[in-house]
């Protein structure tokens, strides 16, 4: 299933910034009275205040500006199902800061964490309403006063905390980064969460070294080819990686050495079959039960990263069985075991990072430095535009992607759109045939549930009749 | 205080010899009826077998040889105090297996967790009795079978799991490694243990770079010593170094940027007051509360490697008490805090590590290189004889070492053995008067105790006057 056959769950884009003209949507009744925030106050200093405290950067006051300054945004309206990320239209023209770039954004990258967002389960994204995403690339359209390594029709690519998913983002220049000659759009959008994150996982707490070996789960995902790739950088390194049976042929390309599907195979038993001793360096983005397992996994001096809990994801909306489940089995260590087994745990999550300018600066210095040297290339699976959030997110969380799923700031054509609405009715018709189906197999399991019961109580009334003849014939017994 | 000072605990080594020669000590009956057994036999693959199921090596069986080969052997002979490890003579020629090695050893290492094996702490240890001592270094006196990388002659450092602390040791030829012009014996036997545990701690687990800060705790400790040489092999790194202040000066021209004296302050307001940011790498051989302490100092992607618990380590027996609080506040984590944190734990052992014989000669070959280039020396602390093996033990575990304690085979001269007499007997009346002042401390207290309860007797009786007293005024008011 592909994510094109998802129905939609976003508003028309159209309708709504006609409704935006003249009234500000439900979700936001903010926005009416005065002009919109800057999409993001990115500052370093509010970012590491803001990571010092945990709490959302506070939005900077600013002086009303041009009206006709108006920009698309996606934004998260309150926690729950896809059709809670709405395209809406906010105006006025951000200002800048010292040190900030206005940005005009072409692609923007989706990411796991953006779905846990969605769902209420990633306390780094700001209380809605809120633009979610961590990365965009685009063209520097303004920059602020003392910004002097960034200038005017720049070509960049941005990492952020939050707030990517909209036409025009404002940030500070260090979480903004050239864009390398031949890059595209897309690939720039790609790029940023899943190869920093592969690659200080894999060089800075894995220490990847010639020989070694490596497990990669959803190696088909954004994080995982960009894992794959980073393994192949060094000499013979050998990976398994998990992934469903259609997509082995292509990740076995991008350089896995052993694709496992794990839906229909064990795969700590596969990996055991062919490396017995163990692994070097296990990459978990499941948490829960797979962490355990991952751990079992380790040679001596191994180390495992855990960088999520995807195993909490189950359905568009929050599963609470799913995530109690995968946090009653997240794994805890104890020192004593780590010795005994010389092993390494170590978390990692981009998110917690973004006041850590100078490592990540290095990081992307050391991935921009691969790219030029076509060591690596961001796998682009589809791109959707703004409109199509939902269908994006549906295809990421069903596991439906190869690669990176990116979103276009390009406006959908009438044509496409129209095309679109018609999807949408045969989503919805097919939506309701589902629901139709389900109600009605709801009511064969009741009628079942109601037979059975029928039967329990027959079978009991004849237990009862069992028992009321044997203390009959045990009454005789006792007269005789 | 020295470990001179300190009562001798062993047997005199000549006496026990001369018993043996006719009768077998009491602690070790079994060798009366035939030759003892090899002093060690660790051939790769029984290693191999001993690590994965956890129990000690099988003693291989031996054809006798000659009646005239006899040695002396360190034994620990129970678990306890100083006393229970005990110089003893073992005759008969060990035999070698193809692939093995004879050592006629000069210099053994002590490590602290040879001080925790005498405790029973260390499970590495075979059960007593066994020949304590991981490392040694010596001069090769036989080979084996299909031996072809050593020679009758060369000067090798060996590693081994146990049965080091004797005159004649058996090993597999991969726990030797030769020693590098002008390297001393003292020097080989120090090398090891301390160097190999602080390269993989700091290399591999810790991958260090320029620039980096790390606390090292007991700095003036083998491992603590080896570690800064480490640490000072790569640019700008800054080293944060406990040990009390009588060692400063030593520590501080070793390489330590920051010595801090942990009797006398808190060393993480210490290490806050520097770096505010925290550490990029913490080594933790204390274990329970410290290393809660050490993990809530890592700076994001920072790095805590635990490697002991000498916190355990309470006098010369064990100290349930401490042993307990050790164990009670040993630090346990949850993946979700390691991810908001991004943070790595890491366990590290030498000890569990000896059928990694890739990974050991890799590191070793590391060392040696920057041993040869000048950039690191054990420094040697003192070297005791094998009949003075208490005192040595004894040394280390008050902590009065800086650097490296070590063992000699070299039979102790007839004059310091006359000396080593009398002061045991000048020892053993301190440890009387110790002992007197303790029970005469005692006695005051107890009288002190008795004399309390005379006064909170009397006090209550007070009380009690003065609630009859108040009774009675209470019955006048009423009367009234």
């Amino acid at each position: 299933m592909s994510g094109e056959d998802a129905p939609a769950q976003q508003q028309n884009a159209e309708e709504q910034k006609q409704q935006q003209e003249t009234k500000t949507p439900a979700e936001s009744p903010k926005t009416e009275s005065k002009p919109d925030p800057p999409p993001t106050s990115a500052s370093t200093e509010a970012a590491a205040a803001a990571a010092a405290d945990d709490t959302p950067a506070p939005a900077a006051e600013k002086a009303p500006e041009e009206d006709t300054f108006s920009y698309r945004a996606l934004v998260l309206t309150g926690y729950g199902g896809y059709d809670k990320v709405k395209l809406q239209v906010k105006k006025g023209k951000p200002a800048l800061k010292s040190g900030e770039v206005m940005v005009r954004v072409k692609m923007c990258g989706l990411n796991f964490a953006d779905l846990m967002a969605r769902q209420g389960l990633y306390d780094r994204l700001p209380s809605p309403p809120v633009t979610p995403g961590m990365e965009c690339s685009g063209i520097i359209e303004a920059v602020g006063e003392d910004v002097t390594d960034r200038k005017v029709g720049d070509k960049v690519l941005v990492l952020n905390r939050s707030g990517m998913w909209q036409e025009v983002v404002v940030v500070a220049t260090t979480h903004t980064f050239l864009m390398p000659e031949g890059m595209s759009f897309e690939e720039a959008a790609a790029l940023p969460v899943n190869y920093i994150t592969a690659y200080l996982m894999l060089f800075d707490f894995g220490h990847l070294r010639p020989n070694q070996s490596v497990l990669i789960h959803m190696a088909a995902g954004g994080v995982g080819i960009a894992a794959t790739q980073l393994c192949k950088t060094v000499n013979d390194v050998t990976v398994f990686g998990t992934a469903s049976a259609s997509k082995h042929e292509v990740i076995s390309q991008g350089g896995v050495t052993h694709a496992i599907d794990y839906r229909t195979r064990d795969y700590v038993e596969e990996v055991r079959k062919i490396s017995p001793k163990g692994l070097d360096i296990v990459l978990d983005p499941l948490g829960g039960s797979d962490t355990h397992k991952g751990y079992n996994l380790l040679k001596p001096m191994g180390k495992l990263v855990s960088y999520g809990a995807a195993n909490m994801l189950s359905g568009q909306k929050k599963n609470l069985f799913a995530v109690a489940k995968t946090w009653y089995q997240q794994f805890s260590v104890h020192t004593l075991s780590l010795i005994q087994g010389n092993r390494s745990v170590c978390g990692f999550h981009l998110g917690y990072l973004d006041s850590e300018t100078e490592l990540i600066a290095q990081a992307m210095a050391a991935v921009m430095d691969l790219y030029r040297q076509g060591k690596i290339k961001p796998r682009i699976d589809s791109t959707y535009h703004l409109e199509q959030v939902g269908d994006a997110m549906r295809r990421m969380q069903e596991r439906n992607n190869i690669g990176k799923i990116i979103l276009t700031t390009e406006p959908m054509k009438e044509e496409e759109k129209k095309e679109e609405a018609k999807k949408d009715e045969e989503k919805k018709k097919d939506d309701k045939k589902k629901d139709d189906k389900k109600k009605d197999d709801k009511k064969k399991d009741d009628a079942k549930k109601e037979e059975k019961k029928e039967e329990k109580k027959k079978e009991e009334a004849k237990k009862d009749d069992k028992k009321a003849e044997e203390k009959k014939e045990e009454a005789k017994k006792e007269e005789n």
